[in-house]
């Protein structure tokens, strides 16, 4: 319950203000290089404290990898990463403990599972998205040799909405905004939030390039239901839209459908996938991030003895989750991605030919015949 | 990959033009009284041809139960359910068989597997989820037997919104509209994409009542994930909203947040779910579907040899398949539920003296103690 | 739990007096020509009355596949299989449906699920191993494209052990006899037990041969852990030995070891697997059959009520489950190598270069590198 | 495939020479008491260096969770173990680093992945079996709360078999011998090998007693099956017996059948499994441990360029893997036990009656109707 995927499968650990969080990456193909750099880039991209516009914990997020390469190549074996936890303080959250903070999983942990960590919300934190991003960025090395890339940006952010997208602005974006143009009045909204002890939602586009056709394993592990799943899956998020989406119930069928040409398709209202499965096209995705639950606002609330109380919350938060929450949902694709293209291999006899006719012929050339019974 | 569930878990098979299709259901409880008319009643409103808002196919879909009861009850074991084909036209058919209809999966299973059972789209027809609804029938049996239960309905056609929602409204409605005032302008809006060849989207409301706290694995089994995996892989939807949904990120934290009283949580924005874990409010999913894309007008489109070529469909469709979605997605709201329900027994170590002590006790009085080594 | 394998996944259904019993296979590769009467072949190796070694129960075990291929070859789908009963006589178990038959599972099924099927062990029948046939035929085709052959035959009757291994004499042999001058001992030892209402055990010897290096998924999914797990799991099977087996703790390490030369092999000990991995040796397994429970003499035993009671059974039963137990080991070892070959995909960075290379050649090739994104 | 289990869940990482290793144990119910002290204890039977008759390499195993517990207990999170690496010698293994030791899967794991940790076997170093060791602990403590307790010893060492059974004898004993008659022989057998550089094999008895009856899911997870998977999965094992094991081939089915009687059954050739599902007796499994392949005598091998070579190890290797081993088996029967008592449960109607019942009625108590939708 705690992995995700079938054949590219990470297992998270760690709670928030634990003594250290990570994961297991286990299914990564032999012989892939792995660029411990682009791993902890991937890290600081997500990491808190880099502006006003997130919350001012600083977590240094040095990621560590403890199994699974020699050498600096991948061996096949489980790789396991780790983030020791340095900047936790618990005290922030002495106050709570009792207590169950409105639009947090305090309630439902508690009632769950009987007992609950409350320490900065323990296992339901966000902070855990950080061993997402670790796993997300072995998937990206590996998607990255068959040519698939996967970008995000922010394309709305308390209902103002970008006008055009531009991946490589968003880079570089402190919000990682997609419209230079709406930056300002984006940036200008989170604040404003802050300022008045509030938070608010966003909306995060997420888009992969140079995708094969042919991923996606119908019909309970179709490529669009398990991106659904592992966007939804975020915290915070509340809505999943792929291609167009909502707007497409607003046309006709004759508007929805994409033609197809002998070039490839004329339009993508379909964002990349008809029947669950990839058609080459680019894959769209929107993910909908519900306002940060976290505000200095007082609430109301309830104790675990079932009485009334005022919750007023401590301690430091991001005003809008959505910014952070972009390198996450890369994070998710590149995960559902590089399960997916494993998955796909030997849904054709093709496939077995190709793997074993080569692999036979190169055994056959080390050993000579007699190894393998004739 | 033809597997949903991990405890409660529903194997489909069959294509749309093959000799039958069907289900096998695994992990149902032993002891479950099954009634055969329930479950033939679920698929007799998801069947075609019940008016002119559907399509004029004729399916009798009669459901046989081959194994998995004895004397009318579960006995723990597989159930298989068959539903035998009977009104296919293959023909229809003939004259897509070497071109891709735009909208469908035709392009993207001929790319995957190298080879297409054309006949009515094969195994990527909706005619498949009549085996969720047949499974999702005994999920909803299992379901009720702890106070939960699954309504839906349509909550939007081509962009006309209902305004209020009623459930019991919606069962006899032809369309399974919510809102009745709103029910003939969505019927005429159908009508009239049908009579221009075209066809229209629409949106389902599911609702799940009586769910206990405590339902949804965390971290990546949570309830709306899985929900959300469940929605979308059903054939058309393009977008899925858990509670208050998109309209959540256009409110503050302070607005979005449901306030905890003694006797409940005060709103739902949240859907009945926080960190992935139901929290004893209603259960609330909005799905979107896009419009049919089965239409009958020209369209461009290409063959296998990648030859421009004028798609011009024959057959029977829907102009919406909303309507019988809406069945469809109450039975993967149950089968979801029912997955759950399972997979949360055991999460808590008063469980296991539960079921082992009430269970160590029976045995003892009828063995005595001597048969288990103390 | 009545599903198995990861990659190439059979799931069964059906008791032994029920309406039908049968399988889905799932993840079998698109282009797989099924060849039905080698299907329809293996049920009848397996079916019971061909000889008086055998139960005189008389089951036609005719298999028809209801999905999953289209004009004589496999499309991806799943493949549904269904063999209808046609001779059950339920009334011969009238007098058992209280009681618990010694050796048989009767008296955990009624303890774990509080019901049993009592008519002919239900589930619990060895009959479900057509089921196993079937789909292990399908196996078995898809292993041919690679090289994999299959063979087994009785290495040993109650206690009776054949000196050498012909498994081309095994085929014609009515109880699969890999001994030819062994075989008459054997059968007078199973006739003789026949006689005195009594039966006997035997040892089943599976080989595999031409299985590639590199089969098998350590840590967790090791191929002779996993093929303990599937002969283990056959009706009345009580021990599993790889290679030496038992033979090799009384050996020497020095004695034990397979040298290794440029030409492969000396020695096969290790029955073909080294560190859960396949070495392309012989795979060499042996399986141990407890006699036949089902005896015609009186047996203490107990009812459902704890009442003392003669069992005595009526029915027919073979007296050495062995011998049928030999065409299941056969199709357990080809479920597990398929499962296997397809889980192996993957596992090294050139393999995604193989299937992703060649399949974006072919696309570009049809449609030139626009609908590719860049 | 570095995972084991479907609800109580083990995944290791780590190789032999790397920086740690360790495990995620993913499932355990919330609300168990860890008992620190008794884990680090069962990894300290495990560990090496602790008589003459196992190998001289020192390590200390210290574990340490770091997820999973809060002030104590557990909360239903994964629970992360790690050990690091203390003692090892890499320079050991630089003189095979281009060969293949017999016995060993060195030349498995070279052909399929194309890459090798040599370091001590790097993944397949039985070193790995200290992470099943720490999980199979906390699936100890788990099980002690419903009356489970799991007990271990060698029965046989290089052919020289006990005679009786005395598990509290062996928990004292420096190669865990269950007969202290026996013990000095078998001891003398180790060092005997150990001076000739040569290594025996030994079988290892493991005993489950309190199992409640029903445990296990059959048809393709029973009891005795994944039983005999876990223990062929550990490194050296050969062959696996349940129960009677192979001395029931040798019985007649009316010596082999176990009679019921009003206190249970008159013996126990079953092993306490019938069907698949546990019989309230006690769980009887041997597995049997080929001889060390780590030898201190030249043997022939060859290069990963094909070539002949004499290998000759250096280092330091147990004389007998069945002593260290037998820790291993309880482990791994605790694994599965754990597994099976939380598969079992939901199994039955009335258990979720027990569950749900009370949950709700401990709810409704806390907060009246209202906050379950009536």
């Amino acid at each position: 319950m705690n992995s995700f995927g079938k054949r590219f499968i990470i297992t998270t650990f760690g709670e928030s203000h634990g003594k250290a969080l990570g994961c297991i990456v286990d299914g990564v193909p032999a012989g892939l290089k792995i660029d411990e750099a682009f791993i902890q880039g991937e890290l600081d991209r997500r990491k808190p404290g880099k502006s006003k516009l997130e919350t001012s914990r600083k977590e240094d997020d040095r990621v560590e990898i403890l199994s699974g390469t020699f050498e600096g190549v991948t061996t096949g074996t489980p790789i396991m990463m780790v983030i020791f936890n340095t900047n936790q303080k618990s005290r922030d959250y002495d106050n709570i403990k009792d207590l169950f903070r409105p639009g947090h999983a305090d309630f439902t942990y508690y009632h769950k599972y009987g007992i609950r960590d409350y320490r900065g919300g323990g296992r339901s934190s966000a902070r855990e998205t950080a061993a997402r991003v670790a796993g997300g960025a072995i998937a990206k090395l590996m998607l990255r040799s068959i040519g698939i890339e996967i970008c995000s940006g922010l394309c709305e952010v308390d209902g103002i909405a970008s006008k055009r997208i531009d991946f490589e602005y968003a880079k570089s974006s402190k919000l990682y905004a997609l419209d230079p143009d709406m930056e300002e009045a984006q940036e200008e909204a989170i604040l404003s939030a802050k300022n008045n002890h509030d938070s608010v939602g966003g909306v995060v586009l997420t888009v992969a390039r140079g995708v094969p056709i042919g991923l996606g394993e119908p019909l309970y592990y179709k490529l669009d239901a398990i991106l659904a799943e592992a966007m939804m899956g975020i915290n915070a998020a509340k809505a999943v839209e792929i291609g167009e989406g909502i707007a497409s119930t607003h046309l006709k069928g004759s508007q929805n459908n994409d033609a197809i040409t002998p070039n490839g398709f004329k339009t993508n209202h379909a964002g990349g996938i008809l029947g669950g499965i990839s058609n080459g096209e680019d894959i769209v995705i929107k993910t909908h991030f519900k306002p940060t639950p976290s505000i200095f606002q007082p609430q109301e609330s309830i104790t675990k003895n079932n009485e009334e109380v005022v919750c007023e919350l401590k301690g430091r938060h991001d005003p809008c989750v959505a910014i952070r929450g972009s390198v996450v949902c890369e994070a998710m694709m590149a995960l559902v991605l590089a399960d997916m293209t494993l998955l796909n291999m030997g849904r054709r006899m093709d496939h077995l030919e190709m793997v074993y006719g080569r692999h036979l012929g190169m055994i056959v050339e080390t050993f000579g015949k007699e190894i393998l019974s004739e």
